[in-house]
């Protein structure tokens, strides 16, 4: 069917939809909506299938705005659909506690699949979906039932273009020719500092073709509609590889600041708005005008798309009869339910098995529990051997013709790109199949720092596994012991951050981590050994933390973490020597320990003892749980980690030391409050 | 000179040493050293002049090992060619306290430029060196005096290959048509995991062909000395596009286990060192072995370089006749102080001056200190009008060619690449003749945080211009609102996190990030306007905390930094309301206030008086400063900041209900201490 009025007439309600909604605001990003109305228009009109009545229907189309802060543009396709989002809604944009935030958050906005605006997240993220499509395609289609076959586009600009992320996940996406995955290069030729000649002259579609992608381009993209539909139509023909459409466009198309920076971050003068909205035929005096035709068009696609849902779900019905297993696994998967029972495959411990490394303990859950957790799918950052994520039977999710693969393995090799993986796996989540799994050292994980707040933001269950810890990594150094990287996760809202003692704790954190399903997790792991704990179970330690060792009138408490935790013990021996009384408390995950309730934390850290904080990296934030703390507030060193450790006084001789001195310098003070006892409570 | 015997015994000996070293130490990595060593044993002896009795000599051809993990091989080369690193520093590699540490680092070793080791870090960083070649150049070079040509070379392997940090870089050094930088890609085809084949597959060489680079091939890297040679050669001649050399060689060159992963991390085995040893003809008895014809080689060159730096040393004395004043500044900018009397530039505030938002009052300092500084260098990531980093003469750094700038510009246009920017700054800061200032919005310095922690390590004075600093950037929302980011950063050693309050503060914060020659920075600075405040200098405010409002008998410290000071002196008038007297403190920067005496900070935050921190962020960390603390540990909100304010109940109501609360809590305390009286010293 040809283009017609009622297109032309759609596009411009999106542009006068962007132009009112800032206008109000007087913030926001028209620039990128009015240049990228006529290729939303098409894509979602005549490729995306869609039910605005449940946005989380699995087989969805999905689309990603990478370039989050033209959101008005979302927003609008959204209203005009008809998902939960009303043309008030609209007018509330950027306003405090509307669902239209300045950024496309997924957790707020029904339609919104993931939350972006910083930069080249979006398009990592739209990796992880189109890898999870592939995937669950994979495991579940049978012949005659295509149950998973949705596509995933994303629109992204010059912004994104230049992040580091979206070329580490460009890379990948090539590398595993993911042809379900479409993206628009919104060819502007502006960023927020003018014109793109300042600081980014490189070819980007010939950069697209050395990743392996297939590469288009469309020259006229403001109004080429029948060129926009060809070249997302070649796009969906090629299936072994990524298509990415360069699609030139005017930013602010119809304001006199058309194809400059000023239309980029500002909203319109009124006199522009004035003379925009009579360009396109709008009335000048009306502001957020949706025509009836536009409102039926959309409408009616609308309600093919949940046409198609229905016909969906009969045939998932009809799948359920002939797989009855694979069923029933999809379903409870879309629940985001675990199976019922898994959880007695997580080890345990006895205070007799060997000392073993927290890092090979995550191994052995991932042993234990793969078979039965089939959503788990695991991977690393080029460190697989060290960060022991990959299960002894795992298969590599590849693409079959590399022959060292399938599209149903388990196991994503995600190259030396920390950034990408948080951000694909932070896709992978949202996808809603599967819960991702993936390892870097510790340290690293700051190279994802910007993915890994946005698991946060965006309520994404994955886990990051992150092995060599501490300075007890030894040799490689400086460079590679984390200092101050517990304390910024810790300091992230809605971040699990796991630093398990020995394997009943580590047990505990994956037990957490799984069952979580709106929280991430960082799980940090020793490389070196670490004795299994006396006190230590799982049920104690899902309480984030517990009493390791008792004491009556004691006359110090320990509190510490992970490795330190045996240290803390034996420094019970030495100070017992000395003739004082310690108690041991571990704390292997603060987060989950504030959500218990007071009476139980008060348990474990009482009044009227004094408490040392005993943990190898930065002090900050302890002050919280201890009256002294005892830590590393500088950089490490590079030697055997023994050396390295004494080098600190991490020693039971130097944790008694400072046990001998809190006493001390507490014994006047009364009340002696635990650190706990606040004065007020904090706004959550 | 053809290539001969006492060439393949040096490049065999620094093999043999990297085999030994990593045996001896149980620990490293022998294969990357193993095969680079032909290329290395080329260009330090065919291309770079350096003097090693003066690894310090401005206009030394530069080296950075990216692949830092294979440091032997730089460690092997300083040791041959004479720097202050013995036989028994390589015997001591990877031991506490030694100068040859796992992974390079810049401030402890002589002859390394910068810090490597975080994959993809040491390219970027060497794509700052050239950026600070061309523009020293630019700026001091005149006829008959070439005085700054330097050329900067870096090895990179497939680990840097895959990192976006190094994409963004390579992307930029296209773009500003590096011709004074050479890399060279090892493509050995391994990395951790194995065959690149798993996860990267792409075509490199054509990817920086898209940024821009002269590429070339050499196939047989592991012998063809002369095919090395020519490819060298050939990048010099290209002076308007930085090279790539693709050098294709086997990891591990002569073990058992060459080209294969076994050989990348872990030392070789008795018996494997035994036939290495004996294929290169050395007495496989023997370690540590360095034949005397290799010595001399090496030594020969050194003197080269020597002979090179004392006819430099001539031509500048001379060059100081004919350009007295361009003499001088150099001379004095390679002592690190700044002109003499600078400081008298910088603004200076009084409470009756207007509000202003602390980002303009950052570019007030730069608009002053420009011109009496002239080795401040300052750019922003995209975000040029909304940093305010760009003083109003500022000529871009940039190619002539384009038209938009020149080579002697000091404002560089990064694009969105936040991590490069910042790893670029290290490398600007590491040349020796600039300091670096770069901004982007506080919440994407977390994208740079890689970059940023190796700022801190290797002891770089790089400014980091962190502007929306907090919630208070209003309508951009959550993805934009930093939360966790200023404790992320006081986490991380030597690192001046400053967050001023008004002009004199701001003035402050800049004076400190200048003055301290081994101590980054980062700024955090208001989008929203600020008063200026009654009780500031710039002299109160460099000691990192100070009292912005005293009063006798005060019943609570309220302590408070950047756009909460102003709200805690409002504060005061509602608490003298309800009967209740405050004094305020205002910290700008902990690190900073910390390095003060105790008598000081104890007359700040004394004792007897329960002190409230306020702080529109985590409160992690605030603990060490307030006996309670008054945050925000979730999410910010989308919305005008005056409203985002409001629902967090960050006004003076808000504090004020909290700050009573914290007087009531802590009457029945006694003794009563500051909360920086503490029971024993960090260890620093």
């Amino acid at each position: 069917m040809p283009y017609g009025k009622v297109d032309e007439l759609a596009i411009n309600t999106i542009r006068t939809l962007a132009v009112d909604a800032t206008f109000a605001a007087n913030s926001g990003h028209p620039g990128a909506p009015m240049g990228m109305a006529p290729v939303a228009h098409v894509l979602f009109n005549k490729f995306m299938t869609f039910n605005p009545k449940n946005p989380e229907w699995v087989n969805r189309d999905r689309f990603v705005l990478s370039n989050g802060h033209g959101c008005m543009l979302q927003y609008a396709l959204l209203h005009l659909f008809g998902y939960a989002l009303s043309i008030d809604d609209l007018k509330s944009f950027r306003q405090v506690d509307s669902i239209t935030p300045g950024h496309p958050e997924a957790h707020d906005t029904p339609g919104i699949e993931v939350t972006t605006g910083p930069l080249g997240q979006g398009f990592a993220n739209a990796v992880g979906l189109a890898i999870a499509q592939a995937h669950t395609a994979a495991v579940f289609n049978k012949p005659g039932f295509d149950l998973i076959n949705n596509y995933t586009y994303t629109f992204f600009g010059d912004g994104c273009a230049m992040e580091g992320i979206a070329s580490e996940a460009a890379s990948t996406a090539g590398h595993l020719q993911l042809g379900n995955l479409i993206a628009i290069y919104d060819d502007n030729k502006i960023s927020i500092d003018g014109d793109t000649k300042c600081a980014f002259t490189e070819d980007v579609l010939k950069r697209f073709e050395a990743y392996g992608w297939h590469t288009l381009h469309v020259e006229k993209g403001d109004s080429d509609l029948e060129g926009i539909e060809a070249a997302i139509a070649k796009a969906k023909e090629v299936k072994d590889k990524p298509t990415v459409i360069k699609l030139t466009t005017t930013i602010g198309f119809g304001s006199k600041l058309q194809g400059t920076g000023g239309v980029h971050g500002n909203p319109l003068k009124a006199d522009d708005i004035k003379q925009v909205k009579e360009k396109f035929g709008f009335d000048p005096e009306k502001t957020f005008v949706v025509p009836q035709e536009v409102t039926e068009q959309y409408h009616k696609h609308a309600a093919e798309g949940a046409a198609a849902e229905q016909e969906w779900n009969k045939l998932f019905e009809k799948y359920g009869k002939e797989h009855k297993d694979l069923h029933a696994d999809l379903a409870r998967r879309l629940t985001r339910n675990l199976p019922e029972g898994w959880q007695n495959k997580l080890p345990t411990y006895k205070p007799t098995d060997p000392a073993i490394a927290s890092r090979k303990l995550s191994e052995s859950v991932l042993e234990a529990i793969y078979e039965t957790v089939p959503e788990l799918l695991s991977g690393s950052a080029d460190l697989t051997g060290s960060n022991n994520t990959r299960w002894k039977k795992a298969v590599d999710f590849q693409p079959p013709n590399l022959g060292i693969g399938d599209w149903s393995g388990r196991y994503l090799r995600y190259g030396v790109r920390e950034h990408a993986m948080a951000a694909i796996m932070n896709g992978l989540s949202a996808y809603g199949t599967l819960i991702p799994a993936g390892g870097t050292f510790l340290n690293f994980v700051s190279y994802a720092a910007g993915a890994v707040r946005l698991s946060s933001l965006s309520h994404q269950r994955v886990i990051y596994v992150a092995t060599h810890d501490s300075i007890g990594l030894g040799e490689d150094g400086p460079t590679h012991q984390p200092i101050e990287t517990l304390a910024h996760f810790r300091a992230l809202p809605n971040m699990m951050v796991w630093r398990p003692a020995d394997g009943n704790e580590t047990s505990a954190a994956y037990y957490m981590a799984l069952t979580s399903k709106s929280t991430p997790s960082i799980l940090a792991l020793t490389r070196q050994n670490l004795p299994q704990l006396e006190g230590s179970t799982i049920e104690k330690a899902i309480k984030g933390g517990y009493v390791a060792l008792e004491a009556e009138n004691a006359d110090v408490t320990l509190v510490s973490t992970g490795s330190e935790v045996s240290l803390c013990l034996e420094a019970v021996k030495t100070l017992k020597d000395k003739g004082k009384t310690a108690r041991v408390v571990s704390l292997p995950c603060v987060e989950v320990f504030d959500a218990q309730d007071k009476d139980y934390r008060l348990s474990i850290i009482p009044d009227g003892i004094p408490t040392l904080s005993v943990e190898v990296m930065s002090t900050l934030g302890w002050e919280k749980y201890s009256h002294e703390q005892f830590g590393l507030n500088r950089f490490g060193a590079s030697g055997p980690y023994k050396e390295v450790y004494k080098k600190f006084e991490f020693t039971p001789e130097g944790i008694t030391k400072r046990a001998l001195a809190t006493i001390d310098f507490y014994k006047d003070v009364k009340p002696l409050r635990s650190p706990l006892n606040r004065a007020f409570t904090q706004l959550i």
